[in-house]
């Protein structure tokens, strides 16, 4: 018979299919189990339809009862736009449900697991916890918070430059590692750059497999600054892109760029845009993530305020040098190592010799 | 039976044990092998004495006519501290012999093997040949070039940071990825560092592990700064030191300097200590190896001037930005991505949550 924690790893195997379908619901998978065999699966497979129980569980034609039912979240207990897990999970008579990880939402969090024990169903919570959570840690962060998950991500050589002193930075990794980047974009919901960036590297800042689905794009351009020729500007009637600046931006720009089929933001308050404003936007616009992708110095005001919650670090083995190459995190940066942003939950991968370091910034709670 | 290969596993396993004692001999390790079965080892345990073939024979009372040997160098044809390897070979009438690497050594390679040849033993080369040239790394670039094989090594943040803005790097890394470095320094024969990193961290630049054979220090100080009162001057009786410095450097210091038992360099015709020149010096006195430990400038140079053949990178999971924190490699550095200095072999380690990309500079050949 198989571990509890097998079920659970195919219950995550599965909720991973709605990956770029849930939002801003989160992915959940779905395995029951009778008599030590797998009678029938489920993931959440698009927002709006079916959950994960519900699918795995009307898909199954066989009598369940007393079966066992593996989920990655904790059931819903309330109607939204479809039926409570709860309920069915209780029609068709389920003996024990094991939970990954717990609803975060704690207007819901424990409510699912209370009502099912009430009546008589055994639960038992915490399966492969650490996965579960981190499966849907994008959703989690924004019901917890409000505010996008905010990652930087950047491309620097072994001597920690990201780009040469004359400013060539291409490329620093090679085609796989740039092909990931991709993957990362379409995890999230928002691509985020400074307009130093975009002068310097004129980037789309698309997703190539997104399908369709590209993040909105989010340049920081305090004085509008964005060549009306720039790709951004050129693609923004296909691609969704918001610019935010900052009071005595140049109000016919403005105009061109919104006929440009961009949403410009003025922060009226400010005299250069304030990154903790835009994240708070964001959030406030329902953007439950952000992959930032530089500059140096919006990074270093990322970290340093604390706005950061994770770090993607690709390192290509080749040094550049050179005391003016520009760094992957500028800014004014900490004096201590003590006062360091640490990284945890820190994992290493490698794409063809490149490697890519990623981590959650600790926070201090 | 075993594979070939592994049977040479065991011969490289056996030359590791000489780690440390044979410089500026080559680690050799030999098993002799018949009816499928180990009946003899040796390796060179130390300069001046026997060599691995002739350990494994010498220590062997069994008939070993017709028998496998496996070494993981080329065999020695000439007298040297020793008697030649190949005569015991052939006395104990061998039946074949398999080598891990060719002896780089352009007035012996090959010689050793077409001897044994020409006397009717058979000979297969190449067995794990990768793994035997890499143990021998230093030996063989030392024998080749006459130049010290030079390796850099630092530690950084994940942002490319050597020290924060303020100049606090104690310590970037944890204490398992520091104890590695003592690891490194055992297997060099000379730390190297500038007279800044001298002055900013007043280290002692010794090897807590080399059991009384530290690595002899080479600082690079063009006028002769580093104070009376630093660790590595009040230690000068007891650990070799060398300073490099230029020309109109203080000839009373110089003199204070070698009273404490360092002894001073001067590069009569540069106004600032010329590494090239440095480098060669030290392949003069039979240094076959230099690690250099910072700063960020004599690593510019060293790389920049392809003198570097080496890069040990200890990353630490931890962000401090700051445009003014110094990188590990600085001076002038290259203009185009595609001049960088590329690593291969490149390799990852991790200690304790800190990582080490290490690899080999790429040369143009």
């Amino acid at each position: 018979m198989k571990q509890k924690e097998e079920y659970m790893a195919r219950a995550l195997e599965l909720a991973r299919q709605g990956m770029g379908h849930t939002s801003p619901n989160p992915m959940v998978g779905c395995v029951v189990v009778k008599d030590g065999r797998i009678v029938s699966e489920g993931y959440h497979e698009r927002y709006g339809e079916y959950h994960a129980e519900r699918n795995a569980l009307l898909h199954c034609e066989e009598d369940v009862t007393g079966a066992e039912l593996y989920v990655t979240l904790e059931p819903c207990c309330h109607q939204g736009k479809t039926p409570p897990c709860t309920d069915i999970i209780m029609e068709r008579k389920i003996g024990k449900v094991y939970v990954g990880s717990m609803d975060p939402n704690p207007l819901v969090g424990g409510k699912g697991v209370q009502l099912l024990r009430d009546h008589g169903i055994e639960v038992e919570t915490g399966i492969l916890e650490k996965e579960c959570l981190e499966l849907n840690e994008i959703f989690f962060h924004y019901i917890q918070t409000n505010l996008p998950l905010v990652a930087v991500k950047y491309a620097m050589t072994l001597d920690g430059r990201i780009a040469s002193a004359s400013g060539d930075s291409k490329w620093i990794t090679k085609e796989k590692a740039r092909e990931h980047v991709h993957e990362l974009r379409k995890q999230y919901k928002a691509i985020m750059a400074g307009i130093g960036t975009v002068l310097a590297d004129d980037p789309m800042l698309n997703c190539r497999i997104c399908e369709g689905v590209d993040p909105i794009r989010v340049i920081c351009d305090s004085k509008l600054r964005i060549p009306m020729d720039a790709q951004i500007v050129k693609t923004a009637h296909e691609i969704p892109t918001m610019i935010y600046a900052a009071a005595g931006a140049d109000g016919k720009k403005k105009a061109q760029l919104e006929k440009a089929g961009i949403r410009v933001i003025v922060q009226e308050q400010e005299t250069q845009v304030n990154l903790k404003k835009v994240i708070q936007s964001l959030g406030e616009e329902k953007i439950d993530s952000v992959l930032v992708e530089g500059g140096g110095e919006i990074h270093g005001s990322l970290i340093k305020e604390g706005l950061a919650d994770k770090v993607y670090a690709y390192i290509a083995p080749k040094i550049i040098g050179g005391s003016k190459a520009k760094g992957p995190v500028m800014g004014e940066g900490i004096r201590k190592m003590s006062q360091a942003a640490q990284l945890t939950d820190v994992r290493m991968h490698e794409f063809d010799g490149d490697y890519m370091i990623e981590g959650t910034i600790k926070k201090a709670r």
